[in-house]
């Protein structure tokens, strides 16, 4: 009898068509229709973009919540939060309650769009009696340097009369004092920590008003004072926290608030796959398997800049385990990506539309999957490939 | 150092996208570039239809050839034959001269279209001083018991006033005398040996005309008309050639060339694949090689039914050889494909225009190539594909 083999199931979701808890199921099944005597193990990534939240509770065994919190613009948005199967960390994302998706390109207004909701969902989890939050911050409809959050958490925002600022970037412009006060006891004792793959200061040529602002809906007028009066949220807080933020690299991620995190939160900012990576525990599982599968809905060149397939192969590889990938959509100029990965497969069935491809996803996985482990069954039987 | 592995590379053409021979070349490139030690053996496959000839021609070094013949009303066609490598096998396609493609939609009426055009480009085969011919004769738009063709190498059909017949499956009713006095004698001395992949009878209910005529433009009047004088064809050839092939399986292929080509040239019918199998040496080399890889344009549940990925698999595991596939676009049910072929694999590169996938096809069957020998070839630091 053949020796099981153990291959890690690593991938990302594929977006629009399957968690990436999907498709690891996609994966063991096709990997159990081939009859290759496998060990499966579980372990749907993220790249602290969208599906982060969810992968890393199911990579855990952790629950999702839903809160009703305010949307950019004070709608009434159910979000999303888990708690991991830690029962100590939680994680949510930004986009979740504060997110561009949530807005119809219409309505984006990003002087007065407000990370407020954010500020609730994290004090959903501080009710859950956490000591460590995981925050994903891509995909942000805002501008306001996360003075949003902290209002929800309790700090106040104020003018030179001392009245409570509006919501929204286009008003930090008149801040000139910060009332922490009130702000929510409980964050001093957690640990926050926050995904993060741009590198961008808060503010100048390459900060978060001059960058991101447009394609929130800024104009070129709305950018400059946008960037105006983060930079005057920065003074203030130096001059009152003692904290300067405005220069770190990350400080200009989501509108600001990657800057308002490490301000008020003294959050740190690493890398998104390195942080799943560590949440989901990754490396203990990799280090024991004889293989590791991941995927991504789409793969190409820019894979290598921090998406879950690349971050999965680099350590997998540093544990020399053979590395394979599959995409619904694989792009140009992938071969900087052997680097690491060992082979990447397509899964569409053909010359489809997209809805159809979407749909047929899993099944497609699924029989990708299959070829690729009755590919690796007939390497065992076949004497020519040990020959040296 | 590695030892080097021996690959016979067998696919067909991929239709409307290349060659068997650009397949080869495609699949030769990706292996290159994985740099798995490998030695190719290219045999660009066929089954009968279309491409056959081509590849007949490419897998055995031959030359092919154009000649001006009559399409199936008469009109000028430029039409490919081929000799094949052993310089006195000559290989034709009746549909590059007689073929339904050659037709618009309102054009098509088989009682007048003639395999005249296909009885030419048989002449020029015979000119070339050939020993065999190979015919492929899927495609027709002929229902004229190979009448036509016959006509064209000489023969001459009657009326029952010893005036020849107009051309076409329409007149055949007429038929009363076939005068062979002037049929080209060079007939004699080859050997005829037809792709056919279809079993059923001249006449009747399976018969050419019920079963094909209607796809060719012919209305239920026609068919009833063209079934009676297919009828009449066959029983004149009885009295008068000694030749019972009415009933015959493959008799009815081709709108009755079958009949005809086994009437006035002993030609024996044989299923397309494996007479390429044999025209192209193919066991020989598969016998003597590690691993057989194949591919079509489609491959999905039919392939099992005389399609070459199907066929040269069967070859492939009668020598205990791996066989992977490739395709543009996988089909549905290919669970019975598995008793033969060990993996399959789409080529595409994700959900795209067939215009695009048919334009990038080369480049996506050499990067899948490319990622199934990097499979292969990850075996190195692999032990756990040793260990039973």
């Amino acid at each position: 009898m053949k020796k099981e083999i153990t291959i890690v199931l690593a991938p990302d979701s594929f977006k629009e068509c399957m968690t990436a808890k999907e498709a690891c199921e996609a994966m063991e099944r096709g990997i159990n229709k081939s009859g290759f005597p496998t060990r499966c193990i579980h372990v749907p990534m993220a790249d602290g973009g969208e599906g982060t939240m969810r992968s890393l509770a199911d990579a855990t065994g952790g629950r999702i919540f839903t809160k009703t919190v305010s949307g950019p613009l004070g709608e009434d948005v159910d979000a999303e939060y888990a708690i991991l199967g830690d029962g100590e960390t939680a994680a949510i994302e930004m986009a979740a309650a504060s997110g561009i998706h949530l807005l119809p390109k219409e309505k984006r207004n990003p002087l007065i769009t407000s990370t407020y909701g954010t500020g609730q969902l994290i004090s959903a989890c501080l009710d859950l009696g956490i000591k460590k939050l995981l925050i994903g911050i891509g995909g942000s409809a805002t501008n306001d340097g996360g003075a949003g959050m902290v209002q929800a958490l309790g700090g106040r925002f104020l003018d030179e009369n001392g009245n409570e600022l509006p919501k929204g970037g286009g008003s930090l412009g008149k801040l000139r004092g910060i009332d922490l006060d009130r702000l929510d006891q409980r964050l001093k004792s957690i640990a926050v920590e926050v995904a993060c793959d741009v590198s961008n200061p808060l503010c100048g040529p390459e900060g978060a008003s001059r960058v991101f602002g447009p394609q929130k809906g800024a104009s070129p007028e709305m950018v400059e004072t946008l960037d105006e009066n983060l930079r005057n949220f920065a003074e203030v807080i130096k001059k009152q926290l003692g904290n300067d933020v405005i220069d770190i690299p990350g400080a200009g991620a989501a509108g600001g608030l990657g800057a308002g995190l490490m301000a008020f939160m003294q959050a740190s900012l690493k890398p998104g796959i390195s942080l799943i990576i560590e949440y989901t525990g990754l490396e203990e599982r990799v280090k024991n398997a004889d293989m590791v599968w991941t995927g991504e809905g789409s793969i190409d060149f820019q894979t290598q800049y921090g998406k879950t397939p690349y971050g999965v192969a680099e350590l997998a590889k540093n544990w020399n385990k053979p590395v394979i990938a599959f995409a619904g959509k694989i792009g140009n100029a992938i071969e900087p990506l052997y680097e690491k990965i060992d082979a990447i497969f397509g899964i569409t069935e053909g010359a489809v539309p997209l809805e159809e491809a979407l749909a047929k996803g899993p099944r497609n996985l699924e029989r990708a999957s299959e070829n690729v482990a009755r590919l690796l069954a007939i390497k065992k039987d076949c004497k020519f490939f040990y020959d040296e």
